[in-house]
């Protein structure tokens, strides 16, 4: 059963992945549960904003025709005629020099066109009227918010897989979506295979560990916006992993596996793919870590075979697994966001294949620093806790050294 | 009522707020559910790691001296003596030219010091007996995880207030942590204030705006690590928001309300403050916008008025109270991440107070560029939306050009 494999390139395996055709679902939600979760639909804005003319400060609609010439030495007085608290709207529309008191967000009475603010005047009082005294010019628009100004009713305001953050809660809110259309998130089945693994809460054996990797993937799924189902251990007997695969495909949208994968006597995955039918897109990609990792199509729902070792297997996650989520998301960029960064240390062993080092952001003087933490073999698990990134080493016949620069792959945007 | 306020600088109002005695508690809960969460104590290494010297590949177990002559031209013959399987432990210690098949954290058999890779290695029967065939010299501690390598018992492996991530759900599960402590999250009550606002599923009306800010800040109560609380608009009788206050503070941790702390005759708050005997540790701040924001505590527990304008209200929130919430989860640094970035656009307008202009972060060649959309009036709850950091722009009697460095903090990161 030894099988030889053809490596794909990483690229070309991220391509047959995408290009599956496979789509994301829609649910409304109450705006009070769509914290996190991504726009199943365009939002639209439902009015004008500002829908009416507002003020933009407390203070005084005026006239700015009538301070002109007002100056320190020449204050001009206006007669207050009218005080209008929040969410009150003018009864009476002001003459010349006259001038109505005003909140922050007050609709502007008609015949005024710009607003003083509180502080800048001084109130009077004359034969028991009220007056302002105004010592400065004011401009036109002064202070005012224009209807409209911000977005015109029927707007395109948010796409469609925007991820909802405290701003777009404001801007649904804003425009009385009390009901969101979101993506529905999808159910992510995690097996994980391998007689060497103990459940978390047994004591430690010689020749097992914890099983840590479907904890990790769980919230890996998480980050990326679906909904992890843990389903324990696969069992070791190749008939009834196949039933355990099929019977779990029913309830799940994909389904990842941890471990299996590798070219050895002992490994089930691809052999239940086979049983299966599945379609297998790849079974070995050129990089590292996660060279193994293998890729099938069942009833068009994918399976995702993951390395067993941890930091392939969260490479390969966040490689072939994440963009996929965020596609049925209907993110506009379902993959990782890159940028450039320079390397922190020296990595003197050359390597022909490319290879994900995980390491962690750091800024300085303006520059964009990632500190790696994947090279030397001790660490692996400890290091993924404050793993940000993935710094990407290509394949060539000498290795790197810090200042150089490379791309880094950001796991913790939110796309 | 009309109130003079001493402005105070941006760091001393936020020291004045750190420096309040405030704890937070923990809970143990599952680490089923602790994604996302904040550690609530430090998390030790409850067995060495690896626990046993085991093998990174799948491949033979070895003697290195066996192989010093191997070579292309001078292959050398071992003999398999066992072959194990995941988690099975060797029965057989090798002796001379004797090796055992095994798995990837296969424990490695005693006698042995090195593993060959699967692939580089023939395997031959001769006489019935299993061999390999090896081509090239094996240096002693290949492919081997040595006992302890990566953590040795009762080291300090993750701080308290680390937030839980895949790569720390990673070393929970490898360090049989079923049960996690953790941060409690502290209960934020949300109070909207305003007479002008509407629910958000009510049709707008003239002089009116729908309540976007307690929705907005809801979200940042999530971002920062807590659970909000809605409370709904607060009454506008003085009598009855007192007691509306009263009883909320005794079911939350902090009180957040939105509104009604400008100078104003219709601000409720700082009145509120002053019946119930607040201590106010500040009125007003030199910043823009936020100016206005009011921060007092009571009975032990932080009231934060913040702003009844969006970005004034969500600027507020990330300086003042969202450090308090990174404080009672145990974080170290409790405030946003900062870093310098390039300003992609003009301000040309001076202003003598530091502004916080709301932007939205990029990479360009390695360097850190900041595109600011906060500075006409304009957009204002829909740039809120694109945001993810908050350029620091210095209150000086010049403006700001395009390619000046700024200071930048950033929202989305995880702390």
């Amino acid at each position: 059963m030894l099988e030889k494999r053809t490596p794909l390139l990483i690229n070309h395996a991220i391509t047959k992945i995408m290009d599956q055709p496979i789509e994301g679902r829609t649910e409304e939600i109450s705006i009070l549960e769509c914290d996190q979760r991504y726009l199943g639909e365009e939002i639209l804005a439902t009015n004008d904003v500002p829908l009416f003319t507002r003020s933009g400060f407390d203070g005084y609609a005026l006239r700015s025709m009538n301070t002109v010439d007002a100056s320190s030495v020449q204050p001009i007085k206006l007669k207050i005629i009218e005080e209008l608290g929040a969410g009150m709207v003018a009864s009476k529309e002001i003459g010349p020099f006259e001038t109505t008191r005003i909140m922050t967000g007050t609709m502007v009475p008609k015949g005024c066109d710009a607003i003083i603010m509180l502080e800048a005047v001084k109130e009077i009082v004359e034969n028991g009227e009220k007056y302002i005294v105004i010592k400065q010019k004011v401009s036109k628009g002064d202070h005012i918010s224009y209807q409209g100004e911000e977005a015109k009713k029927g707007d395109v305001i948010l796409k469609k897989g925007t991820k909802i953050n405290p701003g777009v809660m404001a801007v649904l809110a804003t425009f009385g979506y009390n009901k969101v259309r979101v993506a529905a998130k999808p159910k992510i089945g995690i097996f994980a295979t391998g007689s060497e693994l103990l459940d978390v809460d047994k004591p430690l054996q010689n020749g097992k560990i914890r099983n840590s990797n479907s904890y990790m993937i769980a919230s890996q799924v998480i980050r990326a916006g679906g909904e992890p189902i843990y389903l324990g251990k696969i069992p070791d007997n190749l008939e009834t992993c196949i039933q355990a695969v099929e019977s779990a495909l029913k309830d799940v949208d994909m389904l990842i596996t941890t471990g299996g994968v590798s070219v050895g006597d002992y490994d089930l995955m691809p052999v239940v793919y086979q049983q299966l039918k599945g379609q297998v897109l790849f079974n070995k990609v050129a990089m590292r870590p996660g060279s193994v990792t293998t890729v099938a199509i069942l009833d068009g729902k994918f399976l995702f075979g993951l390395s067993g070792n941890p930091s392939a297997c969260y490479v390969g996650f966040e490689l072939f697994t994440r963009p996929v989520i965020r596609k049925i998301l209907f993110c506009e960029n379902a993959h990782l966001r890159s940028g450039v960064a320079q390397l922190t240390t020296d990595f003197p062993r050359a390597n022909p294949l490319t290879r994900f080092v995980r390491g962690k952001l750091c800024f300085e003087n303006g520059r964009l620093l990632v500190d790696p933490a994947g090279m030397d073999k001790s660490n692996v698990v400890m290091s993924l806790a404050h793993t940000d990134s993935l710094a990407v080493l290509p394949g060539r016949e000498r290795g790197f050294k810090k200042g150089d620069e490379v791309q880094v792959l950001l796991l913790e945007d939110e796309g």
